[in-house]
This record gives structure tokens, sequence and C-alpha cells, in this order.
């Protein structure tokens, strides 16, 4: 249970950390979509450890085999499997910590859980399973490209205690691609850089902010009640590992707000219906309304650091852990494709949905289908 | 879709705000559970409106009629059907409104979805939906309490900018119901009380924070990678109408900190594996680590505001509009029971997703059911 | 668990026999569906008990009520919640048999699943509940009429050792209803009837077989593997109460003949594909292919019997039972409407998963609701 | 869609036949259960072409490699992923049919349904996708059989004209191995091998029935209304290729009796309840009654026989068509260990409904694992 996720898009995942490799189905992906396998590797190279000096040094290709469910370079309609071999497993690096829990990590829940746990780097509670994501969200991330045009963009909004400043309406991938840190206002890009290289000098970790916004999205996408986009964006969010806060639109500083500040007045415009603020952020009583969608995701500071902590054994006595291993100072950079491909994920998801509801042209009485 | 949650305990409603009435089927309730039919009805109570001087006036006696699945006061094990009749509908109110949309309401979005939209009161996208989750979370809570003692206690934390102080793990029911504002911080509650009235008297709303402990959970519930127990009450929560935001643990103070200063050491207590701080917020890896779970969902102001606003028509023209009906001025007290409905949800899905992967002892060749 | 079928029409229902009443949730149903409330009750009223010589004399109106999701006689898109009253309830007939097992029922399974039971008339095991059924399935046929004219009709094809001749590519009901035995072989109806009453004045009941047509059903509804739309029509027509036994196109006499018998050719018929047998009963592979949908349905005897048998008490003592009750000699008149209704059910969730697949055109940024 | 079955223990499974090749997830299985991999490869060896004179000649040495969710010889209770990497696949044989649908084939509705058609060799359509039931079958039979010692044994009851004479309650499953044809009955399994070897040498195929006793299945596993047991086993059975009847207990034969005939008494056995006859095939009202669960499955023949036949192009131009490739004569051999699988699945997974619903111990505040 737990390993998938989606209604009519449907991905479920396998795989532990330092296992034979993770993999993964999807569901329900239309047919007759062109799909572009070196986008989507691009994703997965933005995801991949080893490639920043602000990451880690694991060296995973992560290159995506595809196994079914595309032909001639198109979408068949059905399930599409796809595989990442592990490379650059290491378990023998956590043996010593087989029998201890580490702190803030999921050693113990796991154990709690099932009374039995795959010590080797996390198994599954390991963010390398996020790489099944990752290639999903790029499947997703084509058919909204191909269905309306969606552009889905995330950056690095906050580090620590450093904040920028960008013009969320303008912002494009190439200048969140333009600083290691995956952070579009290059001032503050600078400032977090050094501050991630700060704390891992000090052999410590730092937690930040991603923010993310998608464009062209339809109005109407969003179900009544209980999956509310933005509902389904927040249960999609915060699955990722590390994630420990979700806003959408005005969000937490919206709750400061008087209804007279906070309501979007609606005008017309170009013959579209438009707001003229934003502080909903793209989705009204669960439904987009055509606006860009605004969200933004916390993460905590990653659990492994390199100091010695106080913790307890598999067996509860009390004990000292000073981990090893190859971790990331600071999530946030690789985090961006994630987020990305999450929300791909769910916004497709309900472009299925709303398209299931359309009727048909009334007393047809032959259905075909749109070559 | 959408009108359903939960995967084992799975809650489905239906009903419009100004409509015949609303009501919900609950199913996987397990059997022979003693229901206190009273204590449902005391958790609706908190709910309605009309039963304070900062809530709405509507009336509504909000009174549970349960139509199945309830025999001599004990659970069946079968689908639990029940029913609130409208009262006090007042469809007539909203026909002025009917071709103009509300701004920062669902009326749009609703138009753009589905192309035909009951106009009376908000229909589905009405928060009066939410009796129907109140009555099902106190089944749900009654469950937990049977099974666990587990405890769930939501009170007002934010109202606009004032917040109260309070200490977590001590606070009581009794604590935030001894205001009407269900703040158990008395000084910030009056100062709370007060700028929800001048918010009123100014014909306007406000917004603000609710914060919610869960305690006795024990450890081991949740499931990895999607259904993270974090990420499934992010979902419940944030399709609450209003909810702009929700964090777990730390949240987005979190994201500010360092790997040393965020990390919770295990400690040996009482025999049993706990944490000696708990910005994980009782969940590590998705899994409950048996630790209080601590949560915050934000609310933007209530959207109903008494004074003209820019609006378009439903073809698309400028107009004004300025809104009449019953309104809170502040949703945050009746949020309280809402809340807890939704956290009672969740666990108590989880709660059976646990049981369901416990193992029978091995060789046993009968399976009785434990009376 | 169990209250729900369907994946994008999804019905869940509650209820007990003699409890206070029956009701359900439809959700999924496309907006802007005209929906004909006096049909879906002539659907009910040929389902409901007392209006033959041949059926039960329990008196039930069936009125339907329905609560929600249906505004100025058009759907909303939104759930759908109907509700039946029980009227001629009359739980102290069972009183003498709540300390026994009556044979061949769900009182003994029911009591090992949970411990508790509803010995009121069958309690949540009664066919009565498929009167929910019938409600739902009226929906969905107007939809499939709606959407592409297809047409449902099941008849009884077979009562004991009575078969009945009839040419399923031009039953009408009209056909069906002009007896009361449900037979549009008015030779073997009256045969059945005859068979039926004699069955009753020996204090017995008798099974048999009902058949389906489906007409106008467009190629390419179904999914492959485990969503096969026969794999679907089985376990829909199987979940009805007393179904024995199921099957699609050739059925067990498919299982005598060879390939080159079987095998359906296809021919180019008025510029469409046709096959020129249809031994694959209008699927092939799990998806439709225009051609006419046949299937079967077998049902057991009626439990109830007004002879005395042997049987346990619920402490596992030796006992003997008479039951009583108001009861049907043979299910199967009043199942032809129920198996309609299965099977409505079912493909609409089928058209409906179809339309999510189909993708937009190309590079169109804009959705727009089809009015 | 389509491509996943069970609720709890859920499998979900791609590929094409003559693709890179077939894989699976498993989700849900309790963890701590000790795996056979050589029990489950037997399964496989079982289904696998190639090992009898009875079936194709398609080389395939379906070896599973196990990807993740077992650790040390066990489950971890995480998602367990294999895969099968095809080996002989040979698609250049079916260029020829590219653009011709092969009679009763799913070439044509899989071209109505998605405009888009994997040709070579059936693609997802397939029989070469059951080795993914059979691997995620034999898992589930290994739980079942740790939790309650059920023992699943089907067998061909049926190839054309020729019937077995077999006592269900003492079928083993060494004498169903003792054939190829893999009829416990040794005459008619020696007339039966006949009779598929006659339809082979005339280019023809033939059909037949399966037959499944499940023993040691407590009372108690089903779900109400819509999950019956009979209903999710039909709903199994029935996404089997070239299924086309599926039948319970007495299945059709049971609708030509009447209830005093068919009624099962109940009778007191070694403390037990017991039926004294067993028509309800061991499930009364969709939930198993202890006794063995009895069912039939039919298949038809085979689609690919080696004799020219009308059909259209798929620009429906009318042609002839004569199928090459390697075919079995009849599925029925090969189809035991898939209908096996299926039952385990479904029985398995209703284990795990039902300890959902268990409740733990009144005022218990502590969950601890079973180790």
């Amino acid at each position: 249970m737990g390993s998938s996720i989606g209604r009519l898009l449907r991905l479920s995942t396998f795989g532990e950390s330092h296992g034979a490799g993770l993999g993964a189905i999807l569901e329900g992906c239309p047919p007759r979509i062109p799909l572009d396998i070196e986008a989507i590797q691009a994703d997965l190279d933005r995801r991949k450890p080893g490639n920043s000096s602000l990451t880690s040094a694991r060296a995973e290709a992560d290159t995506i085999e595809i196994l079914s469910g595309v032909f001639d370079g198109k979408t068949l309609g059905t399930a599409i499997g796809f595989l990442f071999r592990n490379r650059d497993a290491n378990p023998s690096a956590y043996r010593p910590f087989k029998d201890k829990y580490r702190p803030s990590h999921a050693d113990y829940t796991y154990d709690a859980r099932y009374g039995i746990r795959d010590w080797r780097g996390g198994g599954r509670a390991s963010a390398r399973e996020t790489v099944c994501r990752v290639a999903a969200g790029g499947i997703a991330r084509q058919i909204l490209a191909h269905q309306c045009n969606a552009e889905i963009i995330a950056w690095v909004d906050q580090v620590g205690h450093i904040e920028s400043d960008c013009n969320t309406d303008r912002v494009t991938r190439a200048q969140v691609d333009a600083t290691e840190v995956r952070c579009p206002d290059p001032d503050a890009a600078a400032r977090m850089a050094a501050e991630i290289k700060d704390a891992r000098s000090n052999k410590d970790t730092i937690g930040g902010v991603l923010r993310c916004v998608v464009r062209n999205v339809p109005a109407g996408l969003g179900d009544p009640v209980f999956d509310k986009l933005e509902a389904d964006l927040a249960h999609a969010c915060m699955s990722i590992p590390a994630a420990k806060g979700f806003s959408i639109g005005s969000g937490f500083a919206g709750s400061r707000m008087r209804g007279s500040e906070h309501n979007d007045a609606f005008a017309a415009v170009n013959g579209q219906v438009a707001t003229t603020t934003n502080h909903s952020g793209g989705i009204q009583g669960g439904i987009s309304n055509g606006m860009n969608i605004l969200l933004s995701v916390a993460f905590k500071p990653v659990a492994t650091i390199f100091t010695t902590q106080d913790t307890v054994t598999t067996t509860g006595k009390s004990t000292t852990i000073a981990p090893r291993g190859r971790h990331d100072p600071c999530v946030l950079p690789r985090a961006v494709p994630i987020v990305e491909a999450m929300v791909a994920l769910v916004l497709c998801d309900h472009l299925l949905r709303w398209r299931a509801i359309q009727p048909l042209p009334a007393t047809s009485n032959v259905i075909k289908t749109e070559k």
C-alpha cells in the first residue's frame, strides 16, 4: 500500500535505495502522444546526484529504460513500464548503523510498522525513490504540453534564512537552471550557495522552500469536496521526502488578511474571465480558474549530518551514532524537478478526469476515436 | 468524482447547501464498536451555525439521522448511512447573484467545469457540506478512542495578526471550548474575539490558523512513498473549504533550520523509544513514531464580504456585486471540529491499513473473529 | 467495504432490509444530462415486490427521493444522493429465527465475518438492497441512451428446466413486459408461470437463467488485462444476490467448439467493420467491437422455502427451522431490471473511461466545456 | 487503466508480447513472510510455453527476477517489483498481418479504442501477460498457505465434448500434473490429449472448462453487496484471456433446481458449523462459509487457427488471412496455474480485508507489531 498515486493517470513505483533497482508503471496515459525521451532524461539529469558541487557524490547515470507502452515513439494507451538499475549501490557502508536508529530518518518507524527493515541506505524510505517520480512526471508534463501548453516551473525560493525576490509570472526555466542552486534571483542564488557550502563545511545540512508556478492551466480542473485541486497537490507534494509544509496562493500569509484585501476581483480580459489579483493561486472552490497556479513546499534540513548524535539501538539501548554515507547538504536544488513532476502528475490526472465528464454530442450513436 | 475519501474507512458524501439535505455513507467501520450518538451530536453542535455571536445566523439543528449500519447501539461492520435535512434553506436570497460570479467563491469555476451551476448559496461548494465530515469524523474518533485511546484536539492558534501562546502537550478540549473563539489562551482569545467583531462591524472578514495535536497515536501508522501519513493529512485538511496552507511538525519554520538543530534525538523512555524533541511532528518517513502528531492549517478570510466589489456576469460583462446572505466573519471557531474530524478519518483509515498487514499466527488454519 | 462499484461512475449504497431505509450516492455522472425521473421510477416499479401473482407480498412503494446532484431537471455533475424509506418493514417476523441460521442464507457467514448480525430479514444481505442498483442503473441507462443510443434488454430465458426460444437480435422491452414472468416467448412464458406456481404451491422455489442483449454499444469500450469489459460485467452480475453463473457470448457452449467454428469472421458492412457471426458476444480482447453484447446470468432457487429443514443455532446446536416471511418463489422476473441496471452501470463507467483517454486537439490551449 | 487488480493486495502489470519484457508490482504483501522463490518458479514453469507436446513452441525461460520488496528471503511489506525479459520474441513474424484484423483476436478492438496498435503478436492483449499473474499468484498462494493452510487446486475438467469424472474433495496437485493435459482422471486425460492433437493436426483449436477447488478457507472472507467473494472471483477469472464463462458452486446446473434440493443444511461437525451438501460452493451471501470453494471457468477455442479466413484490412477492405505464429491448440493445460493464481490473489486480498476490520483489544493504547 502507498506506492501508487493518481486516479486516471496512475503511477505505481517499487524499489529500494541499495537493491537491484527502481521502477514504475504509469497507467492511463492517453494513446498516440509522441514522447520525447530525451526531454524525460533531461529532467532525470536535473535530479540525479553527483552533477554539482552542492549535491551527493553518489554516481548514478539514472538512464531510463522504457519497457512497454510506447511504440514507434508514441504512447500506446497501455501501461508504461520503466526501470532504473542501481549502479553505485554500496550497502556495506550502512552495515555499522544496521542496529541503530538514525535520528529523524525512517529507520525506527519502518521497524515499528513492519518488524523488518532493509537497512541499506534507507531502503524504500530513501529519496532515491524519487527517480521514478521524475520520469513519470516527465511523461505527464509532455501530455500537458501537448494538450494545453501548460508550463510548470519550480525554483528554490528560500534556503535557510535567505529569501529570493522573483517575479513569479516571468520566471523561466533557463533562469532557474542558470545557477547550481536553481534560484532565478542571481544575487540570492550566490548567497544560498554560500550558505549550503557553509552548512556542509560544518558537517551540517540546511532546509528551504521551493516555489512553483503553473501557466496555461485551463479553467475547470479539479473535483469538489475531497479531491479539490489544492488538496491533491498538497497530497502529492507532501509525499516528497523531507517536505514539512505546503501552501497554495496566499498560503499562511493569507491567514493574516481581511477578505476585502484577499478577494480576487473578476474582470473580463480579452473576452476571457480573469482575476485582477491572484491570492487564490489559480484555484477557487478546488477547481482551477485559468490564472497561474502558485504553490510553495517547505523542506526540512537533510537528516544525515556528520556529527555525533544521541540515539537508541534496535533493542532500545542508549547509544550514539555518527552517520556516514553520500548525502546532500541541502535537498532543495535536486527537489526542483521532483516538485515539478508531482505537480505535473496531479494536473494531468485532473485533465483526464475533466475529459471523462465531457458529454458526447447528443444522440451520436457512433463513437469515433479522434485520430 | 471527488466526493469520497479514505481507502479502508471510506467516506462518501452528497448534498447541496440549499437543496433537500446532505448525507453520507461511511464504509469500512469495524463491527461491534459501541457508538455514542450523543458524542457525535456534540461535535456537530460545535460546528453548527447560529450558536455564537461570532458565527452565521443560519438556523440548522443539524441533528444526525443514522439510517443503517448500526444495530443495538453497535456498528454492524456494514455501510453506515446518515442524513441531515436542510431546514433553514433560503435559496431565493441568492437569486440576485445567479448571473454574477461572486469574487473568490467557486461560482465561476463550477461553471467552467460543469457548464451548469446550482447558484443557491454555493451549492456543492458551500462549507455546509462539512456537516457530513464532522459526523463521520465523530465515528472515526470513537473507533480511535476505543482501539488506542487516541485523543485529537484542535484550537484556534491565530486570527489575523493575533497569535496565541499554548503548550501543545497540555491543551485540553475544555480549555478550547471555554471561549467562543476556541482558543485555549484566554488573553489571546479575548483579542481574537475583538478582532473578529471588528472585521464584522466593517462588513469584512478575517483569516487565521488552526493548530491540532493528536496524542496516543501508536508508532507504525502510515504507508511509504505516496500515502505517507503527513501526505494524507495534508490532503484531508487542504480539502476543507478556505484552507490555504498545511504544515506538519516544524513546518515552514523548519525550513530555516540546520539539521543539527532540527534532528530529533532518540532516547529510551520507560522502555519505549521516544524522541527528546519533536520537530518531526510525530511522523518520520511518513510513519508515526509514537510522539504527538502536530499540524497546522491556514485559512483565508471568508470570501463573502458585504461591500461592493468588481466582478463579471456569467456572460462575461463587467459589473459589481454586493453580496448578502448569512455568513461567518471568521471560519476559524467552527473549523475546529472540522479539522479534528479530518484528522480522525485519516488516522482511523491508517489504523485499519495497519491491521491489514499484521500476519496471523503461522499455520493457524482457523480464523476466529475476536468477539 | 464492498458497498461501492465502478471507477468513474461510482455507486455506493447503504441500508438494511428492515431498518430505516436504503439509499445511495452516484458519483461521476456527467453534467447537463436531462433526467427523466418517471422512467427511473418505471424501472423501480418493475423490480418492486407485490405487483404480480408471482412475487413477494411485501408492500413497498419504492418511490425514489432524489436529494442532491440534480437541478432544474438536469444533472449537476456533482454527487447524486437518493433515498428509499422502508414502509412495510416487519422485523418482528424474524425474531423466531434470530438464534438459528437459515440454510443457504447469509446468516451464518455474516456472523462468522462480523461477530454481530442484523437478524431482521437478512439485514444488509437482503435482496432488498437491489432497489438502489435499479435506481442508479436507471440513471446510467439514460446517460447511455443520451450519449450513444445504447439499449439494454434482459429477459427470463429459462426457469427450472423450461427454456425459451427467442431471437436475441429482435427482442423488445414490450415483449418482455407482456408477460408477468418477463419471457418474450409467450409459449415458454406460460409454462414458466405454471412452473413457478407449482413450486410455490409446494412451498418450494425454483431457479433460472436471465439473458441480456445490449445494442448500439460503440466499439472501443473496455480496458486491457484486468478490467476487460466481460470481467467487469461478470463482477457486476455475480454481485447480484443468488447469482451462481455468468457467461458472455458463446459461454460454456463455446468451450465445446473448435476454433474454426467459433471464430467470428470480419466483414465490411455499410462502411463499418462488423462480424458475420457473434460467438464473441460483442467483446474481443476485453473491448467492445460494436456488435451486440450478449450475456447470461444463472440464478439459484430462492433459499427461503416453507418446509422444515435441518440447521444449527448460533451456539452450534442442531435444530430445525421452518422459515416464514414474504418471499418470491422465483427471483427471475424481478431480476430483469436488476441485471439491466448492473449492465448499464458497467457500460456507462466504461464510456466515461473511454472519454478520459481521448486526446484534446493538439496545441489547444483553451479547454472549453462543450455546452 | 485496467492493468491493476485487488484492493489491499494489489497487482499492477505491464508489458507487450514482443516488446522488451513484462513485469509487475505487487503491493500490500504483509511483512516477514518467508518466500520460496523456487516454488514460484515451479508455478511459472507449469505455465510457460514449450514444455509439452500440447503447447506452443515459443521458447521462454520465464525466469523471474525479483527487484525489490524481498530482503534476506522475507517480504519487507513494501512493493514487490519483478521482471521477465522477453527472450524469444519474433515480431517480424507478425508483419504480414499488421494491416489485417485477425478474426476473434483483439486487433480490431484495440485499434477502435486507441487508434494505434502494437501489431507484434497481440501486444498487450497477448496471453503472454499472464506470466505476471502466475508470479504474483505464487506469492499470494504462499501467504495463504502461511496464514491459513489454504490449498488451491485447478484442473482440466472438460476439453471439447470430453468430460472428466473427478472427486473434487480429493483431487491432488500430483494427480493434476501426472498428465500433460492436467486432468486428474487418467482415462479422460488420454482422450483429451487425443482430441487436442486431432485439433492441431486439422490446423484447428479446441476449447474446454477448468474446475478449481480451494480447501481450508476460513469462514468470514468476502464483503457484502458488490465485493462478494464470488463476484471478485468472477471478475478475476473472466479477465483471463479466452474466458467465456464462470460459475460458483452449483452454477448453471443450480438454475434448474428447486430450493428444497439446492439448500445446504447446516450441521455441527467437530464443534464447527458445516453444511451437509455444498451447492453454495463454499460461499453464502458473498462470504465464505468454511466449506470448499468450488468454481469453473469456460474457455473458448484459441483464435489462431491455421486455415484461411475472411476478414478486413485496417482500412476496411475485404480480404483473407491465414495466420502463422507459435500458438497453443488448446489453452486449458497452461491455464491451470493461471486460474489458480487469480483465485489466490482474490482470496489473499480478502484475507487482508478481513484482517483490517478485526478490532484491537479494547482500550489497548499500544499497538505492537506481532513479530
